[in-house]
């Protein structure tokens, strides 16, 4: 127990949705940090601090960077945040807030990735991004909608995708429901990407079974802007063996959706209206959770 | 059932100080909209439906205002939102981004509090500030911190006070548990004002039983920037009748605060660290309970 480090991340609202529609949205803006990141750091940084780690390092569009932060903090680790000019100036802020130490990285996230590699490959910092792992932590999220459904199992839920970790957690987790006999069905998984950030799209639509990184992105949703999203290839599996789907959306889609939930009570930030953006065009029947992953306080605009 | 509405409010967590001391943070900042006017906001907004009001008016800080717009439009009311130039942009956005309107008042909050009594003179509209019927909803945090402490009283409580609604009605809750035989002791509740807006502190100071309106305030603190508090007189009387106190801080002193909670993985809007200013500066003995109030992501520096 002494090891466990925690913030009480996780049991997020499952919201109904106030238009009377077969929709709920899980509220995941309202985790210690401001968003889904929380429920996979505190696994990390748990196994971290078993370890006896000092030095912690992390690739970031913003929202992991701030997470990791915060559970240092708790569990006094140095935390070495390495992010993109596109990361929010409200998240940098907040990463800092948590005494954590920023290095803004020119190009994409994927740069960013490979200096926080440099510091574990040449000063054995910790790397955050065991992504089974964090994955591990980020399944809760699916465990807690089915047990606000009643154990009953959604058709559809919709999920943005940046690295991939939280659609292939979420699959992962309603397979093991499942497995055990807690359920008797799968959602489709439905992943979404920004039309400027579209590297799992592109590998659905082609039926490719590898990713091909993007040289540049360019989308609002900067917290899903990750050109060579690590858990890819995960991510497609949930997708393909869920039945489900992955769609690209405009910026002005994103932007749209985001302004039609705050209308909703729910103030997401624009990546995390994405799924709502889907749900939207998609016109899907059939009971649909779309998950929100950041809070809306998370944008600089 | 029909008429509750809810952004499933409460809940929030109560953590335990990560340098061992006595101590616990009631992280306020993880309600839906950011801080713990949500508690008092449900009720008020639930009790406006069951009436069939259409049109809501509230004079805010900025917190209160993003709380009742959330609430209005889960509910499908309009909410006319009233506040100063001290207002945080980041409140101002949130609270249009719910579908609110907002007027900015010249002048303080007492001002603003004018031009939203106005609404209901001339228009009818529904005044949030009902302030007994939003205590009843504040209370749940005492009720919270009880439970989180298995039905232990801590010695002392911390609160900011802005209008003080929370200082009374976290009074009110312990009184209760008491009354009940739920618990057997009362804690101290210590307010706490930032120097430049102090007009509850100068009365607990000079003995007096009434409350003096200030003209004018200087604070950073803008959360708790509140020349003449709804609910002065009844924290008063929370802090006398409990053997508390109430303090000021400087806003060097409050933003040390928070720099230093930030270091502690709470991330703490201004207003909500002055709590664990007073506790570093008052150097209490004892259980302690710090409430944070609103969330870190409130800020907009």
């Amino acid at each position: 127990m002494e090891d466990i480090v925690t913030l009480h991340e996780g049991g997020t609202p499952l919201l109904r949705d106030p238009d009377g529609r077969d929709l709920f949205f899980k509220y995941e803006g309202v985790n210690p940090t401001g968003s889904f990141k929380d429920r996979g750091t505190a696994i990390e940084i748990s196994r971290a601090k078993e370890l006896g780690v000092q030095n912690v390092a992390c690739a970031t569009t913003g929202n992991m960077g701030a997470s990791v932060s915060a559970y240092c903090a708790v569990a006094k680790m140095n935390a070495h945040i390495f992010t993109t000019k596109f990361a929010e100036p409200a998240k940098i802020r907040q990463i800092k807030a948590y005494g954590a130490s920023v290095t803004v990285v020119p190009g994409t996230y994927d740069d960013a990735l490979a200096e926080s590699k440099k510091t574990r490959d040449e000063k054995g910092y910790y790397l955050m991004g065991d992504y089974p792992l964090r994955g591990e932590g980020q399944k809760s999220v699916a465990f807690e909608i089915a047990d606000q459904l009643n154990w009953g199992v959604p058709d559809n839920v919709i999920v943005p995708i940046g690295n991939g970790t939280l659609a292939w957690a979420t699959y992962k987790a309603f397979r093991e429901l499942e497995t055990v006999g807690l359920t008797n069905k799968m959602p489709r998984i439905i992943g979404v990407q920004a039309r400027g950030c579209n590297p799992v799209y592109n590998s659905f639509i082609h039926n490719l079974d590898y990713i091909v990184p993007l040289k540049k992105t360019n989308t609002i949703a900067s917290a899903i802007n990750c050109n060579n999203p690590v858990d890819g290839l995960e991510t497609l599996t949930a997708i393909r063996e869920s039945n489900g789907l992955c769609i690209q959306l405009s910026d002005e889609e994103i932007l749209r959706a985001k302004a039609e939930m705050g209308k909703l009570g729910i103030y997401a930030e624009v990546s995390g209206a994405a799924s709502y953006g889907a749900y939207k065009k998609l016109k899907l029947g059939g009971k649909t959770v779309c998950v929100v992953t950041g809070h809306g306080l998370k944008d600089s605009k």
